[in-house]
């Protein structure tokens, strides 16, 4: 395949895809809305028009029990490698809208970018992938690999019928990888890879004293505080350093290697910047690791929420009768969020004050770690198109966030999941004024015509199986 | 004075005394709403009229910053001691409204009970010394004491301008002694003098982190969490077994007598009926003092309550950027709020952990705990009083809660003030359903017929000041 013509052509052809994926944008596909089902519907229509014309022959909606999935099949030969496309045309919800620059669903260009809820993610992530296949299309024909797309509806909500999806129509998704046209890059000038994000585990601990609330003057001192123990019980669960002293959390934890810890240290991080943009005094943390090794390869339990008694101005003289907190821990190998959540329930019980009663009541979103095998050929042929559009090496990223599909493909599919997206990090993504870089677009495409191509040379049967 | 002839007059008078009480009851006088402003000017001029008939003949209104004081003064003799009756015009707000067997603003007599809003708190109460009065007038002319009346109409709102204005009318105002038409009594057959109550001392934390919430999977394990910091400040506050672990915060606190906690364990007390009323396993705290010692005689530090982050169903991965706690102490003597709040602005000051900022902002309300001196001939003639009626002798109690207005004239006017009201404990105070006993209206105006007739025995000159 002629990488310079397909350069050309998406060049030449670049002021069409930008309408398509400007009218992509103007759809207000908020799946978390439910005023905007019918936007929902038509995002999946025009996408399945989209994705049809772009090559693939099998293009279909399929139903799930909440947003249907855009689904596409292009068979090109059974001796190649099939490659599964994910995606999501769902978006964020807009709030607060009085942010933003330009209107959220009236996508605007400026300063070498488009400026659109959606812009980045992951309508503009995901169109980028199908411009690259118009132009495998238009020069080759056919791509060099079989394809297979499942762009879903409910990512911005957690993807609830995710799983049930992909277990049920494992067959039809059958692959040998899957990519994921979901994530982002480094920065506008650093192309990176993204070898594992972190697992989530999500649970409520609500803590009761009296049946009522209670005047602190006439009760407080003979009755107990659900604040009192709740806050013993929290603080029970870190040490001064910040390492999680829950017994138990860290049983499974993977110890880095060294060649890892190198990974991450060569990766361009500037410590003194990110404190200063969030405006806080310091990033503590395990003294042992680096804060980008404890947002990458470290567990977390992170209280997300605290409640309970009086909120409003000045004084309430009352003993409270509950409080509560709601906790989230992201996840490393080799730990299990079943596993972790009953760590920190032997740990609420263990350490429950006299006089009060608590429970744990754990949520859905349970996710496991990913992690990629680093010898994985797809990481090579992803980074040597990287590096042909780029001018340079791609470096080696984790994700701290969760992002469930990789280890539901993982687990329900039996690929591993390769992520290869544009827009970066800096791209406010569920943010006012969220934006995709026009250069991040034409590299994005170009660097998809060499992923195909580069995928096409691996051999299906000595891809790894999860 | 022919205590007889009074009880027998009072018994006589008493249906015409209820209903004036039922007419006070009937005027919605709540401070705490705009709305009832007119109200609380109707009950000011509806009591300063009873207090006119009941012989005051000096009663006026007198303006403060906010609602009207009822004044009145009696003079009946430069050598007797001159008494000041305090009592509030104003009541709490009726919420919830649906809870009310009968409307909070219709009195309604049930079982021996009037009930309405206000029957023992404070209207029942104080209207109880007016109609002891009435029977003094009827049968003697004139009280054996110089009466004076302040009867407030913010005292459910925190009486606001009590201070000010007892500063500004302190020679009006200037008395030997002081006695509370508001309070209560132990139970119906239990009468009780409170010697004493906890000052308070109200403060809120703010603990801030990063300038904005942030995303728990991005940025969790690199910076610093405000819930975990305010959870590690708050759980320091206290050690396991209850007792205030900031340093200093006992400093002032006397250690009780045995004298004062053989008088505490007299008190009828089921801890164990308590626990069941309450709904909780146990009544935890600090192992050296009973249930009735920790809320009397002990001090407390008492979160009234907590937030920040996310409180909403499920789970949103958020990084919160602050965290909010509510506190107040409850004070014994000679603790003062602000030498505690020092204390606890240093704790938080020293505990505070790296990353993140704290503040500790003072609230008004600061009270200074309130005790007599166990010898002051007022408190013995209050004894001989009850006791004449409730053929017992009372015991002697705290509160543990903060009546500041005993306090204030102990420093403002130098005078000591007596708790003389009747309504007991369960009468639901600020609740649905408050109700007075008719027996306790009964015995209470008989036992201020005696109690004016006892305190005009006592020498002016030989009543201790503060």
């Amino acid at each position: 395949m002629d990488f310079t013509a397909a350069d050309t052509y998406l060049r030449n052809a670049r002021d069409r895809h930008l309408e398509h994926l400007m009218a992509f944008l103007r759809i207000p596909s908020v799946s978390a809305l439910p005023a905007h089902q019918r936007d929902i519907a038509d995002a999946a229509a025009w996408l399945a028009d989209r994705l049809r014309d772009s090559g693939a022959p099998d293009v279909r909606l399929l139903p799930t029990a909440g947003n249907p999935v855009v689904y596409g099949h292009w068979h090109v030969g059974d001796g190649r490698p099939t490659v599964l496309i994910y995606g999501h045309y769902d978006v964020q919800p807009v709030d607060p809208v009085a942010e933003w620059e330009s209107p959220p669903f009236e996508p605007a260009i400026r300063d070498g970018c488009v400026f659109a809820r959606g812009a980045t993610d992951d309508k503009g992530a995901l169109y980028i992938a199908l411009a690259g296949l118009d132009a495998v299309r238009e020069l080759a024909g056919t791509p060099a690999v079989n394809l297979k797309f499942l762009f879903e509806g409910e990512e911005e909500i957690g993807s609830p019928h995710l799983q049930s999806f992909i277990h049920e129509q494992r067959e039809r998704l059958r692959a040998d990888l899957t990519v994921s046209a979901d994530g982002s890059m480094w920065d506008a000038e650093t192309p990176s890879i993204s070898i594992g994000n972190r697992g989530l585990a999500a649970m409520q601990i609500d803590v009761r004293g009296a049946r009522t609330d209670l005047h602190s003057g006439s009760y407080g001192g003979a009755v107990p505080n659900p604040i009192h123990a709740l806050a013993a019980l929290l603080a029970g669960m870190h040490d001064p350093h910040g390492r999680v002293s829950v017994r138990g959390f860290y049983d499974a934890v993977r110890t880095p290697t060294s060649s890892e810890r190198q990974q991450i240290a060569q990766v361009p991080f500037d410590e003194e910047a990110l404190r200063v943009q969030l405006g806080v005094r310091a990033l503590p943390g395990e003294p042992e690791y680096t804060p980008l090794e404890r947002t990458w390869i470290r567990p977390t339990l992170e209280v997300n929420g605290v409640w309970g008694g009086f909120q409003g101005d000045g004084i309430k003289t009352v003993l409270p009768a509950e409080a509560h907190a709601k906790i989230t821990c992201r996840l490393v190998p080799d730990q299990d969020p079943d596993q972790v959540i009953g760590a920190i329930r032997q740990h609420v019980h263990h350490h429950t004050p006299a006089g009060v009663e608590t429970s744990l009541t754990p949520f859905e979103g349970k996710a496991r770690p990913y992690l990629m095998p680093p010898d994985h050929p797809a990481l090579a042929a992803a980074a040597r198109a990287l590096r042909d559009v780029y001018g340079r090496d791609p470096i080696w990223v984790r994700t701290g966030g969760t992002l469930p599909v990789a280890d539901l493909v993982k687990s329900e599919l039996g690929t591993w999941l390769v992520f290869f997206a544009f827009g970066e990090l800096d791209n406010r993504a569920h943010a006012p004024n969220e934006f995709l870089r026009l250069q991040s677009f034409d590299r994005g495409a170009r660097a998809y015509v060499r992923l195909f191509e580069e995928l096409g040379k691996l051999d299906a049967r000595t891809l790894p199986v999860t």
